[in-house]
């Protein structure tokens, strides 16, 4: 085995997730907040400088390799004090004088780049950690209830901005889901009605999407998750279940999922996930030792930021 | 006079407002949601269909121009029952059979299409409403409070997203304030330290940005207001004031505009702007007779989402 | 159900598949073949004009729905006698005068922009049909030899092309196996070392993965599948196994999914890939009742072309 | 304050103003000048060469941050023997054996690199240089007849290229005026037709424009002057009227603007433009002491080139 | 023979010359006019409308497919009075009521969009035609001439604008030379140096460049000029000769061709190319008989602009 | 003359017929196969390794460049063993200890970069070296057969994949023919009907294409070339003769050629292009002494392709 980071470590692994094509994006950020002139960045100049990054709330650090392309695209350095993933706390950092806000890394380049890679990088810094610190919250919720599957986000997400949004959800903790309608194929009502029953829905799905992928049929009662999982499906969501509903029916289904069932009664293996109506505040009903994924849009939408700044220091 | 709509329908012109070219990033973002094989497409078939778009929960409607492009693309069309900037009000929409929600919009297209265009318009709505929502109860706070100056944005908004984010602003009323670093100048510490003064960093800036724009100086203090004032800014930023600091400067500021003041006293006319932690709990404390503009990050941050499903009816 | 078409016409379907973002792609192709000013397009000039397409070889049509958006592009239509998926035999045309070539569509617009998609639209049908036409004839041999399982292509297809190739595939009758690197995993030997054994592999690529997505293991020996199966691989790949070996260890591990098997020989269910080293001429070696995938590079390398051509018919 | 050029280099400082994007569209430019092979790059071989960059002809050098960049991404460096914003006098460049052009830099990289690069680096050079001499002689005619204004550009650039003419107009030490559609609003004849008054259209643009932008009204009059300040716009045109007409309006207006008069003729402060029909031949007959912009499309159109050349020198 | 037009509408068929791809640099040039918000498009509204294009000034009318397509991508329409290449003569427009301009396009539209639109089809036309009104000038010198050769542009062109003023010079009669560093091979004295002699680097050339393109090599001297027809150059430039020089040696060359030439004397045929330092004021010492090709880079460089404005139609 | 290479590594030069601009598609390439997470990546790490390059088959290596570009995008090196255009050969490659496999290349970087870029640069390696060989084996087949023409390729290739496939011809020895539509003009058929006559289309192409391209002239019979030759055409295409028909006819428009002949039976000299069902099983048929070039579609289409892969080395 190589030298891998310890567990605790792992989230730096993290970047290793980014395609290296990311560049092209940033470099579209870059051009919105600068379609055509900097006139500050003539009044400021391109003198070296040493801007702090500063968190000023609690909240897990998430979006690091962005930000460090950000300022590496405007030809600046970033060096981090602390690292992906890291839960910010604003009361225990011992090396910041002013107990309110944290210094997280230190940017060094000329100080018009520096100013043209603030707004972009804070903006993502604030809605990235604001997703990991959401999901990070869920995971421990979901370690002290003791509950073994994992929770999921959606493709709620912010159009043009999934990519952060989701490796957000990985630096939280949180399993991505499906990234967008080329992944795992997900079969729901309109679909079965197009082709009349769910094998036959599931049936078409498989001839296209091969073997290499997943398919979840979106289910209504326990028979139609039945159903799916006897016409090859790979995941059952149980939608808009009530949690009691949904402990009766997950309970159900894994229990026909031994073999030792009977014939008529046995189903394949299959996974279940939980999903519609589920936020926060209600996700403690919903955990139980049958239920695979829970998933959630909260994740990603209405979610709070975590305030970041950045300040040149004067010399 | 041309036959302009009458007031309350305003925000149908606001569409204008929007670049012809603004296909192109909508197209990045259905390409976002589909690189490569449409599996469910496959299954679902090209039939065509009709979907309604249901509102869940109370709110502004922003965002039609962009959805009615999004499902362009795809080849379907929409048919909206309220328009932008109406109030949607669950409770109150009597041609809903369901109390807890809305129909907003019909949308008719191939099936496949539809849910194509479905989760990326879903996405575009519930954030660009939740900011037009905000935004409109911050303005009837003002509103309430008598405040005749304009309550502002920032360029606190999600990378890549910031045209939908602004134009959500608008729809609710609020003051876009600068759109980019392009737009009008702001100039901060940094840049005044980079120059030596308020006026030489004033003057550089007025060298390059010409007649055309504004200049707006970030004061820390009511004597370098008036220093920016007469070295020719357009706005002064109080940042950070306290409400109360804030209310006496600015009434001394706007006292020394007076032209009958003698000639060591006066300052030119220039616009007044509070910010900094001004938040939509503390908004109330800031509104005043000599402000102009408040400003504040809360209307693009954190914002909570207006939840849209939209859903193929069966025939 | 919906009025689906019969069996034999689910190729019309396959259009379905591609994503509405295909154009941008066939902007480009065209721009290649004109980067400039058109010299024979001023001299043929844009009378409307009828092109007729014609095969000139026996194989399987694939590629409509790229040739239709091509000559769309350009202001031209496409009306075809023959079917996504239609077995072209040039002796069988009972419409042809001419018994050497078939009559597949006909191509109406201004005579300029007909021959501005003629090379473009033939390179495409001449590689995609190509494609398809291995991809049925391998099908075919599967099913004559009684496979009850998939033979799958690879990502060996030319670069920026991928799309045309993997749907060439599906109209041929093969599975696409994974589309990219951000499709299902594949663990080779590289990241087995990487993290030091292939449960650690396989744990650390689900952390990343999440639920929505299988993993596929390639293994060198039937211990090594065993390892993967029990470490929640969803995939084996038996790699460059020898066919006798293949059969002997594929006929093992499908035992060992039996659930009466002891524990300490149970493994959950897999399926079984082989791969590598296999050609048209050698996979009827392959064939085996317990093998799930028999997967290829040679369905895109290296692949016979079928020939067309377009005619402009002269009044 | 840091250490800032002197005056006389202010010029140097202009490079702060491009978009670190801009690399983009240089690239494009590359790919004009090269879509496909470059056959006289096989010839000419990649052997490292050092070019000089003459000046044949007297004028103001502007557009060193583009050639940087252009020769940047084609692996050469460049070294300056001029600045940004001097005037190359090819009579009295010492350095020069030939009196009749100016050796203005040295390029340095491969052969094939510096044929690359050389004709979009003079093609630029000769446009850019063009309108900064133009804009410096305006300039200067302007500071010879004591014009205390400022003299401005238009949009009247070449499509795809406004960014390098409108630096250009920088470099020569003119106005940009408004950089595009999304900078300062200007309200023209067809937007007061459409809402009924200029003090309809002044409200209706402040409504979206909102507070941080500059409104400028287009005036036929005198009158229409009066009441486009009075509605609160920022700027008001005299479009179109003779000099002495001009004379008298803005002297007229002017004397509005002073607080002491009645309020029924006074009038808030605007800036005064003139424009239409102004020409280098005709603009001393339009400098007055009450105009405070004078703007002309001939700053970008029809301006004559300066003649540049690259030498690769034989060793 | 189809209905083609007669010859003189033969400029009609020039827009056939034009990639179909045209339009995403279109696309381009209106983002550049409109990156972000159009107030002014808001306060016009988006009324349908009806805008006179006129000319102010005489020229030849160049550029009507490019401002066709610009129109077309804001949803207008144009009906042109005039076609490509016709000569606007302000005097003799009988339609016109007002002698000093011309009605030469009617556009309808949404008022937003025709504003939008103007800027940029104006800028071009100005220099479209401007460079066809110089291009036709030169052409009807050299047929006053009695001149059989031809008159040719460079690749002195805007950078990102070459196919407009490619395209302008061919409506003005004269031929385009190479559009770019993949078309005609140039070989110059970096060239001939780096390989070591005129035969090695045609030599070399030809080896890349195949049979399908011409090369052309820059001589100073009759010598060299022999030297590169025998070395199976298709052109030979006489770069920078005396008007007499040039005759002498054009002349020379040419009875070299003649095949009852004695062998050592005798060159096979190329195309005789004269260029440097030729402008408008001196073009007339350069015809001779001898000449096939007069090239020079004024038709693009410093070429005065023809005015033309668009009006929306009170109604 | 510099220090040019010797004869036979003049391949080396031709990688300065690429385009800077490249980097453009290959980054488009690389997205294809990672359009999100590099859930591989993540496993595998991006510690730094060497990954051995090795050819599995004998064949002329091309690509090189391109495979350089590939990795240098990834932040990898690569170091080949052999230079573009060398015949790898299994048997003779003393260095390999495994005498089925050749050390093409070591190529050095983080571990996760390295599985970025195998399959693209494999994927190109394949089909470019695959054309590269086929070409190298028509050329050697014409230098065995005493052919003093060229060989030469078509339009005949992948969708945007075009400057590979060229490029690829090159290295083999191969004439790249026409690049695309604005190069060499071609005149078929339907050219020569919409405007009469050969004479015609000659004409009316060269007015537009001008001095500086050639014009080809597709002819079915002897007739139509002499006809095609006295119109000013630069090549003359004898389509689809048989090889007796062929030598018979390019015989005798050869001995046209002669100055000598009289007027009427004189013909100027063109190039003579032979082309048309012609493949590598029937090449020899065709060498002839009067035929300049032999194009096939052959060289790109249907190539067998050169197996490489890529193998990071376990320390």
């Amino acid at each position: 085995m190589e030298n891998r980071p310890s567990a605790q470590n792992l989230n730096l692994l993290l970047q290793n997730l980014l395609p290296s094509t990311l560049s092209t994006v940033i470099t579209e950020w870059l051009k919105e907040d600068l379609p055509s002139f900097d006139y500050g960045g003539y009044v400021v100049g391109n003198t070296q400088k040493v801007a702090i990054l500063f968190a000023k709330a609690n909240g897990v650090l998430a979006g690091v390799p962005f930000v460090n392309e950000i300022f590496h695209q405007l030809g600046c350095t970033v060096k981090w004090n602390y690292s992906e993933g890291d839960f910010l706390s604003v009361e225990t950092d011992t090396a910041a004088k002013n107990k309110s806000r944290i210094e997280v890394a230190q940017v060094t380049g000329p100080a018009n780049k520096l100013l043209l890679g603030e707004r972009v990088a804070l903006n993502l810094l604030a809605r990235c950690s604001g997703i990991a610190t959401r999901a990070r919250k869920l995971k421990n919720m979901g370690d002290e209830a003791g509950f073994k599957g994992v929770i999921a986000g959606t493709r709620k997400t912010t159009p043009g901005f999934r990519i952060v949004e989701k490796y957000g959800m990985s630096v939280g903790g949180i399993d991505n889901h499906r990234m967008d309608l080329s992944s795992m194929v997900m079969l729901k009502d309109n679909h079965i009605w197009a082709v009349g029953s769910i094998p036959s829905a599931v049936k078409a799905a498989r001839s296209v999407c091969g073997f290499s992928m997943k398919i979840e049929v979106e289910c209504q009662s326990e028979e139609e998750a039945v159903l799916a999982a006897k016409s090859g499906a790979d995941v059952v969501m149980l939608d808009n279940f009530s949690p009691n509903d949904l402990k009766i029916a997950a309970s159900s289904l894994r229990s026909r999922m031994n073999p030792s069932n009977s014939s008529d009664t046995f189903i394949p293996k299959v996974l279940i996930e939980a999903s519609g109506g589920i936020s926060e505040a209600t996700i403690n009903q919903y955990f139980c030792e049958h239920i695979d994924i829970i998933s959630m849009g909260d994740i990603t939408q209405g979610v709070p930021y975590i305030d970041f700044s950045l300040k040149i220091q004067q010399v």
